[in-house]
């Protein structure tokens, strides 16, 4: 009888992809496509790392792993599209939209008033456009 | 009979010598105490805006705010004392060691792993000669 | 008889706010109203703290403080809004075009090339379409 | 007999303007052109320092410093003009597309996937518009 | 008779070893021990990732790999331990000093004088220090 | 009768060295001495463009030069020694040690309290060992 195999390269990509349509699906996608003509191994490196290592690791829930990355590109300042699609995918796992500002004005304490009002006029982008995904086997956190 | 008087400065100073004491009060003394001669000013600052204003808003806790000020110090990878007092911090509120390595580890998606290995390192530290701070009123996030 | 109230919140905020429209009421005045439905705490922090506190302090004037931030802003290279309110702010107080384009010109030293030609594309615009501010009360630095 | 004069600021500036031919005459052009109105000086900067003194020296080729300045800029995040200028100076000195590409994502594992996304699509750019340079003198690497 | 396994992760792990020790086994292994005690898992991340697939790509050999990387690295600024690694890295799959000495000094163009000095000054100590890995196996890029 | 030789490269070099003179001779001339060993061409290159071009322009004075100097790095966090050399190079030229904590304590706005915080640690430094220049020809701005 055959041992069973080992987790395989397409077993983190399914992953991957399950776990980045259950944050931000429809944004998520977008990426991955305008990758297709480029680098599209680079699409494979993205649902497999980010998603299928990082994000679905069970230590921190998907709500806190949100905060963190909202956090951390609005202090870099130089991420907008990548902000804009988190601060979507925050709203998807479950932050208020009152929480996500409260991150925002946040980091003007740590990276400065400006990295604070340009998170907040991305957010705004997302929230006037905002429709909640549709509810699917994991659209929750 | 006098109208009371509206919220004053030194309202807002106390507010945040309180929230800091709650977080981190110790090494943020320490900051306190090295600024004494060169700028007492900022040391003001430093307890009334971000900690008397933004830290003690209620819209988010504080466990929720120390995971975005350690991935947004993590990902801008220039603040390493800094860090290290809000992963001290984020121990003191609540966070276990294992929920702030995975907020350090995660920034090797957003920042890069020299960013993530460097915060890494930086929790070490922390981590070796963390002892809890004493329970005291508000010590509990 | 009732003891005076210390320094309220509110003038704080009133300072700033006259702070604020010395060095550029029309773009500053923009940024607020942006917040208005999105964050409004985050304009009263903004009235207080970087401009009823730190620009309403004596030892620096606001000429030099201009210098300051064009010259932090440009070298971040990641806040293109803020340094062309500042810009602007700049010529508002009294700092010459020529005097602005030795700055930026400056900045390839300590953070290059790049970010100094993306201070001068930002001054471009900021010249083209200035307008002095009318002569109000506190209108010049 | 006249001693020979030694090398003048105008040979640096020289062979400044020739090495920019050499590796993306249109594209450098048009900024040397922006800066006529508002830095003039900084236009003989830009020929006779980066390209006049830096990129002329021999210890490495241009192809290799093509891979330096692309990979600096993706990482940086914060210079994308310039990063589109490199990229098509990088098909100018003989590197390839799929070279290029290999660049931006290897900056994933320095400086983070947005850094990396943000430099493909850049890339993007610039591949749908590459027109090789005509083969003039010094215009190969 | 059962279908192959498809690639597996610890083969992806097994491939970064190999790499990583082709570039720089020592500093590299010094790291992973570093990481044992708290984050193991980002060791493999470490492996896998950055080594296993990027770095292991066949589009760019080691010698371009390397001067991306220190390029990067030196014009980030806030990574001094890891450029470190990779001046090193560099030495060992085949660039001379003058060549990585080059490409540091190159960075004063893009991220200005402090960036690349700060660069030279990590290579002076790696300088210092080095000895050639002994010929193993891959050692040469 | 000869044409007059146009300036001369070391007309650049030998203006650059005496404008470091003039703002930091002692800590200036530890740099150049660093670098002989390593890359004694950019030694040349230091004093060539950032003092020998930029310094030495009449568009704007040594003590406003060093305002924006220390307000970028400040606000940059990442080049720690060149922010002491320039503290150090702002007392020189003219500026008041309050003038300088002014700047510091500004970048908190736009850099976020870490680096502003840095920088005070940094001229806290500076000021304990400060001893004034000896006047020489030029030693004020």
């Amino acid at each position: 009888m055959n041992k069973p195999c080992p987790p395989a390269s397409n077993d983190r990509r399914l992953r991957g992809q399950q776990k980045l349509a259950e944050i931000d699906g429809a944004a998520g996608q977008k990426v991955i496509d305008a990758l297709a003509d480029i680098a599209p191994d680079f699409a494979d490196y993205l649902f497999e790392f980010p998603f299928g290592d990082i994000y679905s690791r069970p230590g921190l829930d998907l709500r806190a792993r949100e905060i963190a990355t909202i956090a951390a590109l609005t202090a870099m300042g130089n991420a907008t599209p990548q902000l804009k699609v988190h601060i979507e995918a925050g709203l998807n796992v479950g932050l208020q939209r009152e929480e996500i500002v409260e991150i925002l004005m946040q980091m003007a304490v740590y990276a400065g008033f400006p990295a604070a009002l340009n998170g907040l006029f991305a957010a705004k982008e997302v929230f006037a456009h905002y429709q909640p995904a549709p509810a699917a086997g994991g659209a929750t956190a």
